[in-house]
């Protein structure tokens, strides 16, 4: 095991109803005047808005509005709200929606602090040493912003999907998360959710690193935990527990819970960065195109904690052979995929013939000579994966 | 699943070494002058506080002592350090030692800024609002209490063995933790720690709440690992990487991952405390002989969820005889509990004869007509769990 730091210092409150605390929970972390940052129109509809700006004024909060962030956000929206904070004298920003929300927030929360270009902490120009709080009402489990110190943004005209980490700075002081909010997701941005999240676990799954027994067994618990209610809730939409275990893992699966003490991989992820920044596909959907194929391929060069994750998660019982328990659970993920309704292929994803060579060249430049670490990924095996993916 | 809060603030530095931060790590958060607590001597002798000694000095950090600290601790120890506390001007309190330190520690720091008795937290007289900041290095994983709201102090004359929760005021600020750290434990007290860390698990497994599949496999995956390090312990004692997940596992048993949305249980500590109250046990090797028995108990007038531990953690076979998989669950349970070379009964305690009657009588003066809540048990109950144990 190696050595690690775990602080996950975010204020989760979770259930029925519990959006009505979000403004005393701004109170208790000194927000005054916050900005809140929604997404379409679906908050204002559904009375969510309302019910949060009520909370706000009960709780003497003045706030301002950013709506009209887009999915797979990009700069222009930061900007603006960069312009709208200052403009205001906003404390605190509070995101009401998804991870794309919720990182639209954290850049703007940095942004407001700094001088020069927000752009520049995701380039590697800055370091990110201070920002704006920023309060979380989640709508959309999958991307896990809500307890993570991490943000992705899509450059509009480079179209670089990159990503900033200050772990002591960018994760919400809290994240208001009530399950009934998430009974009207569309049954595809659900199932892209829980795509989403499962491979935040298998990034941090997928190692060299001996010795991790617990965060193993924690990884492969909440994978088991993600199938057995993704089937319950294809069942019923309308399923509270369902939904709850759902919005919950999302949460744990990228706070650090699953990870400590051991190398992560996150090929899989830049693998599929670049196809949403070129194509603007649904994330958690890419990814459910991208790992499969990426998970044939490493389990032929080391098939190891494959055939683990086919035995513990997947039920696929053990044998010497472990390359083929290995590829057995990757059609058995693949199957899962299919089922709660994602595409397992670009084909399937609606990209017949995607750009490989401007995908590769894109990822290395980005990304560097190799990525992963589970199997170092040259560009030659990058293209490949791209090829396995067709 | 039930409505629930997370936090867990604490940030844990976790590895080889670390130690050597414990200083830049008070300065971190906010402490200038420390109050360092600990307990016998071995601190002393393995060089660790001489270690620690050297960090606070090269940070800019004084520091005065308060060493003696005993097991299951009781109120001299905590007057004592608020005296020496209020005298010396400390603006932080740092606990090198296992549970009874910190909670030595925790307990100095609510009173230290008290004017009345801090035994009125205990009996309910007053409520905790403020406390100085505790940071910790651990050297006994077992209680959790590094990574918990919570303290334990026994009262020397009327022997009540009560605790406090605070989670907002009491959770330390830090906690270094280093495996190396435990190699020279004796194999007993890694024993009873073991135990007090999979009780701590057990409490919040045992429930009647529905729909919490996340934590239930959390908890799960959490006590096979720490029975698969059990073993490698027992096989090699300085086994870093056992060490390392032994160590790890005891925090999370008790920091609220494992017990999120759920009524949680109790009844095993409460009994456990009344024993340790009496006859001064290791609180971990008196959880050993309660729990067998208790589990018995519990299995025959609700086996549901016995019987999912049985085959979940034990891989005792599933069938439809719920009752027979829950005792073969606790059989197995005991026969790890004496392979690791804990008592299973109170004659291998070293108690021949209780007093069973003052154990009940003071348990229910304690806490109540009942207690417990997977199954509610009251006195008859309880005397017959004693008997069982004996």
């Amino acid at each position: 095991m190696n050595n690690f730091v775990f602080y996950s210092p975010t204020e989760f409150v979770f259930g029925k109803d519990t959006e009505a605390q979000t403004g005393s929970l701004v109170r208790k972390y000194g927000g005054t005047r916050v900005m809140i940052v929604y997404g379409g129109g679906s908050v204002q509809r559904s009375g969510l808005l309302a019910r949060i700006e009520e909370s706000l004024q009960a709780a003497g909060v003045t706030y301002c509005e950013l709506g009209g962030v887009q999915p797979n956000p990009t700069e222009p929206k930061v900007y603006e709200g960069i312009r709208l904070c200052r403009e205001q004298g906003v404390d605190m920003l509070l995101a009401v929606g998804g991870g794309s929300v919720i990182d639209t927030a954290k850049s703007i929360a940095v942004g407001a602090l700094y001088e020069g270009d927000f752009w520049d902490f995701y380039i590697g120009k800055a370091s990110i040493t201070k920002a704006l709080k920023v309060g979380v009402v989640l709508t959309i489990p999958a991307a896990g912003s809500e307890g993570s110190g991490n943000a992705v943004i899509t450059h509009s005209v480079t179209l670089q999907k990159l990503g900033i980490r200050a772990p002591e700075v960018l994760r919400p002081v809290f994240a208001v998360m009530n399950p009934e909010l998430t009974y009207t997701l569309p049954a595809y941005q659900t199932a892209s959710g829980i795509a989403d999240m499962m491979v935040h676990i298998m990034e941090r799954y997928f190692t060299n690193t001996e010795g991790v027994e617990v965060s193993d067994r924690l990884c492969e618990g909440t994978l088991v935990a993600i199938i057995k209610e993704a089937y319950r809730l294809k069942a019923n939409p309308n399923d509270y527990d369902a939904r709850a275990n759902i919005m919950w893992c999302g949460t744990i699966a990228h706070n650090g819970t699953c990870g400590v003490g051991r190398e992560e991989d996150w090929a899989s992820h830049f693998l599929e960065h670049e196809v949403s920044a070129l194509y603007d596909v649904t994330h958690g959907a890419g990814l459910a195109v991208i790992v499969p194929a990426w998970m044939a391929f490493v389990a032929e060069r080391n098939p190891k904690k494959v055939a683990q994750f086919a035995h513990r998660v997947f039920g696929v019982p053990q044998s010497d052979d472990l390359l083929e328990m290995a590829l057995s659970g990757v059609s058995q993920l693949k199957f899962f995929f299919r089922y709660i309704g994602l595409p397992v292929s670009f084909k399937e994803l609606g990209i017949e013939q995607p750009d490989i060579d401007t995908l590769v060249a894109n990822l290395h430049r980005n990304k560097g000579l190799t990525v992963g670490s589970y199997v170092k990924l040259t560009s030659a095996d990058t293209e490949e994966i791209y090829r396995m993916a067709l």
